[in-house]
C-alpha cells in the first residue's frame, strides 16, 4: 500500500516549513506594529454559518463533514430521495469546514459583540478549504492571512493597510510592487452614468475578469448579462486604456462622475486616500512615504466579492506574472447576515502561497536565516559522548540551538553528511585526543577549514556573543 | 439568526490566543534548540491513510469528509443499503480531518523517504480533530505539540526528550513537574513472568487507565478480560504500592523480572536513561541537570497506545488534578503500516490545551508580556489626525508598535478608554497648544501620570532603546 495525500492538499518539509514561517512571522510582525490583534476561530463552523454566503457556487465547494453517529437515519426514516445529493446533504452534514476567515470573523463580531470593544482590529492567519478543482498555486488547503477593523468609518484605516502592504513587501524585500486601487462607489455611479443600476452586480464581476481573460471576453460577458451595447460602447475605452498618473486619472473621474452623487463621493474617498501618499507642491515631501509599494489608481479593478461597498484594492508584483498577492476593501455590512446591521469595515488579506512561490521565484529567501542548529557535536563513541553531552548542555544553557549526533559508532563521514544535509554551519569533533586536553576540533562547514581549540575559549566566545 | 460554533470547538480572543501564541513558541524555542526541524502536513488525508489505525472506537471518532459532485452515484447505482452508515460511509466520502500527528508523520516519512536524511527529527504543531463527545478540557478540535526522531535507536533521544520537557516547562515557569518513566519491555516481562503474555493488550491498557478510575475498577477490567485471578493477585501489589525512590524501584523490579529476557531488557534501559540525571557518588554531581523535572519510575503507566515497544514516559504537574501534560515513548515499526519496515523511533507529545488551563490556573500568564501595542495617539481633530500620522510613521520606523486612533472628533474620554481596554501603556494626546509647541502629552496609563514633552525627546528616548 503506497500512501499518499488528497489533491490539492500539500506536505511541507523542514525548509518549506521555514519559509513560510518566515512570511507569515513579517507579516504577523507588520499587523502586531499597527495595533491589530489576533484571533483564531475553528476550522470547524456549523454548514448554517457559511451557507449561503459564497453564492451557489461557493456552496458547491464548502468541505462538508457527516454527521456522527447514525447519520442516515433521518434520510431512511424520511425516505428521503437519493437522486438530489445537494438536497440530502443537511441531513446527513450539519458541519463545514472554514472557506475563508471573513464570513468566520463577522460570526465572531456578532457572537462576541459584548466582550469587544470597538473599533475592533483583528488578524487571523489560518488555512481555509474549497473543493476547487487543483492547479498550479491553487490548492483546495492554503492559508489566509487578514486584517480588518470594524467600527470605524476613517478613512486612516484604508490609508493604514497600504502602508501595512508596503512595510509587509518592504521586509519581504519584494521590488516593483504595485497597490492598485479603487473605489465601488465609482463602479456604482459608472453603472448610474451609463444607465446600467440594476446590472452593478454582474457588471462589477465581469469588469474583475479583465485581468484574466482580457478585454474581448469581458465585452462578450457584459452582452451575455444584456448590458446593452451602447453603455458597452461607453465602457469600451477605459477597459483599454491606462491613464499615467494618479492625477490625470482623478481629473477624468471627476468630470465623467459629475452627475452622480455616489460616483463623486468615490472620487472624492479615493483622492483624500491618494492625497496622504502625494505631495500637495512641488517641493514639498509628501505626508507619508511608501518605501516600496506605489499606488496606481485602476478604474477597471472591481473585487469579485459583492460585500465591499467602498475602496477596493489588490496588490501585485510586476516582475511576476501570477496574479494578485493580496486585496481587500471596505464593506458596509458585513455582519449584518448574522443580525447585526450597519457595522462598517475594512480589510486586507495576504495570500501567503502565492508570496512563497513570488519569493522562491526571485530567490528572496535567504536560506542562512533559515537554518537553526548552529553547532552539530560528533559522536564517536560511548566515552566521547558522555564527554560531549555536559558540553552540548553548557552551549545549550546559553541558548544556543545544538545537536549531539545521538548514535555513537557511525562513521564520521556520515555524521558530517548529516550536518551538511542539515545545513548546520559549525561541527565539534571529540576524540581520545581531544578529551585528554579539553580540547575539541572545531570544523567549519562551509569553508571545510578546521581548527583544535579549548573548548573554553568556544564557550567563552559564544558568552560574548550572548551578552 | 443567532449565530453559534460547533460543541466542542473554541473561538479564541486576542489575549486567548496571544496566551496561546506564547505557549507555541515556547515549545518551538525548545524543539529548535535541541535540532528539530518543522513539517506539516494536511488537516485533509485520505480516509485510507487514516482507518484502522487508532482501532475501532478511532475510527468512529474520525471526522469524515464528503466527496465533491454527484456523490451519492454509488450508493444509488450498486444500491447500497442505508441501514448501516458505517458500510455506506467508504462510498461517499474519501477524504478524512487528521486524528492525531503521528499517523500523518508516519505517512510523511514513508512519501519522503527518498528525500529525508536519518536520523530525522521532526516537530509538528497542528490541530487535530476528533468526534469525542465534548467534556472540560477535552475538544474536538484542539493542537498538538509532536516532537520525534526516527531512525536511531539511541537511548540519547530519550534523554534529550526529558529534557525538553524540562526545559519547556522551566520557560512556562511551572513548578513541581514530573516526569513519570516506564518501559514497555517491563509491561511484556511483567505479562511474561505473571504468565499472560498473550494477554500484554489488555493489560496495558486495563493498567493504563489507573489513574483515572482507580485500583479496583483497573482490577474489575483486569478480570473481564479473562485474567487468571493468580495473575491479578500478584499483580495487586504494584498497583498500589509506590516506591520512594528510583533505586528502590530499579531494585525490585531486577529481581521480579529476573527471569524475563525482555523485562531484563527494558529495566537496562530505563536505568541507562536514569542514569544520565543521577549522581554516581555521594558528593558528585550528576551529567546531566534537570532544572524543573523529577524524574520518577512507575511501573503502572502504561500509556494507552499499542505501537510502542521501548520506553514510555509522561508529564504531570502535581499542583492540578488536570491528568498528564504530554506524552511520549519509543516505537520500533511505526511506518511499517505504509511499507516500511523496521524503522525505530521515538517521541513526545505537549498537549497544549491542558498546559493553557494549569498556566492559568496558575496564574502564570505575564499579560503585560502578551499586550504588543505600546502606545496610542489620541486623534482629536482633522489637523491634530495630520500632525500626529507623521509623528506615528516616526515611532514605527525605529519598530515600535503604535496605534493612532482611527476616528476624529470622539471624545477624549473614549479614546483613552480603548487604551485601557487594549491594555496600551503609554498615550499621547496631541491638542492645539502642543501642535504649536512640537509638544506632545505622554500619558501613562498604568500610573495615570501625564507629562508634557518635546516629541524630540520621547524619540530620542526611544532611539536609545532600540540601540
Amino acid at each position: 500500500m503506497k500512501p499518499s495525500i488528497p489533491k490539492g492538499t500539500r506536505d511541507f518539509s523542514p525548509i518549506e516549513t521555514r519559509r513560510r514561517y518566515y512570511i507569515f512571522i513579517i507579516i504577523r510582525e507588520v499587523f502586531e506594529k499597527y495595533g491589530y490583534q489576533p484571533i483564531e476561530t475553528p476550522a470547524l463552523e456549523n454548514l448554517s454559518t457559511l451557507a449561503g454566503k459564497y453564492g451557489e457556487e461557493g456552496d458547491r465547494l464548502i468541505f462538508k463533514i457527516i454527521n456522527s453517529g447514525d447519520y442516515l437515519k433521518e434520510v431512511r426514516e424520511k425516505n428521503i430521495s437519493l437522486e438530489n445529493p445537494v438536497a440530502v446533504t443537511p441531513y446527513i452534514s450539519e458541519k463545514a469546514l472554514r472557506y475563508d476567515l471573513t464570513v468566520p470573523f463577522a460570526r465572531y463580531v456578532v457572537m462576541h459583540k459584548n466582550e469587544i470593544h470597538f473599533p475592533f482590529k483583528r488578524y487571523q492567519i489560518q488555512p481555509v478549504w474549497r473543493a476547487d478543482r487543483p492547479q498550479k498555486s491553487r490548492y483546495r488547503e492554503f492559508y489566509q492571512c487578514d486584517a480588518d477593523v470594524v467600527g470605524s468609518p476613517s478613512l486612516l484605516n484604508e490609508v493604514e493597510l497600504i502602508q501595512m502592504y508596503d512595510e509587509v513587501f518592504t521586509k519581504l524585500k519584494l521590488k516593483n510592487i504595485e497597490v492598485k486601487l479603487n473605489n465601488r462607489k465609482i463602479l456604482a455611479g459608472l453603472a448610474e452614468v451609463l444607465n446600467i443600476p440594476e446590472k452593478i452586480v454582474d457588471f462589477t464581476i465581469a469588469l474583475d475578469k479583465l485581468d484574466k481573460i482580457g478585454v474581448d471576453k469581458v465585452i462578450e460577458e457584459l452582452q451575455s448579462k444584456n448590458i446593452p451595447q451602447d453603455a458597452i460602447d461607453q465602457i469600451k475605452p477605459f477597459l483599454s486604456y491606462s491613464f499615467d498618473n494618479n492625477t490625470d486619472t482623478l481629473n477624468f473621474l471627476k468630470e465623467l462622475l459629475q452627475d452622480s452623487e455616489v460616483g463623486k463621493k468615490g472620487v472624492e474617498e479615493l483622492e483624500e486616500i491618494i492625497g496622504y501618499f502625494t505631495k500637495k507642491q512641488e517641493k514639498q515631501l509628501p505626508l507619508l512615504r511608501l518605501k516600496t509599494a506605489k499606488l496606481k489608481i485602476d478604474i477597471t479593478l472591481a473585487r469579485g466579492l459583492n460585500y465591499y461597498t467602498g475602496a477596493i484594492m489588490e496588490v501585485v508584483c510586476k516582475d511576476v506574472a501570477i496574479g494578485s498577492l493580496g486585496g481587500g476593501g471596505r464593506y458596509d455590512d458585513l455582519t449584518g447576515i448574522f443580525g447585526m446591521p450597519n457595522l462598517s469595515g475594512v480589510g486586507i488579506s495576504f495570500g501567503a502561497d502565492r508570496i512563497y512561490d513570488v519569493l522562491l521565484d526571485r530567490n528572496l529567501f535567504d536560506e542562512s536565516e533559515l537554518i537553526t542548529t548552529e553547532v552539530l557535536f560528533t559522536n564517536l563513541g560511548e566515552k566521547e559522548q558522555v564527554y560531549a553531552l555536559s558540553l552540548v548542555q553548557e552551549l545549550r544553557e546559553l541558548g544556543i540551538n545544538v545537536e549531539l549526533y545521538p548514535d555513537c559508532g557511525v562513521k564520521l563521514k556520515k555524521q558530517l553528511d548529516y550536518a551538511n544535509n542539515k545545513k548546520i554551519p559549525k561541527v565539534i569533533i571529540i576524540g581520545e585526543e581531544e578529551m585528554k586536553n579539553y580540547k575539541i576540533v572545531l570544523k567549519n562547514m562551509i569553508t571545510g577549514e578546521q581548527e583544535s581549540v579549548l573548548f573554553s575559549d568556544v564557550l567563552a566566545n559564544y558568552k560574548i556573543e550572548a551578552y
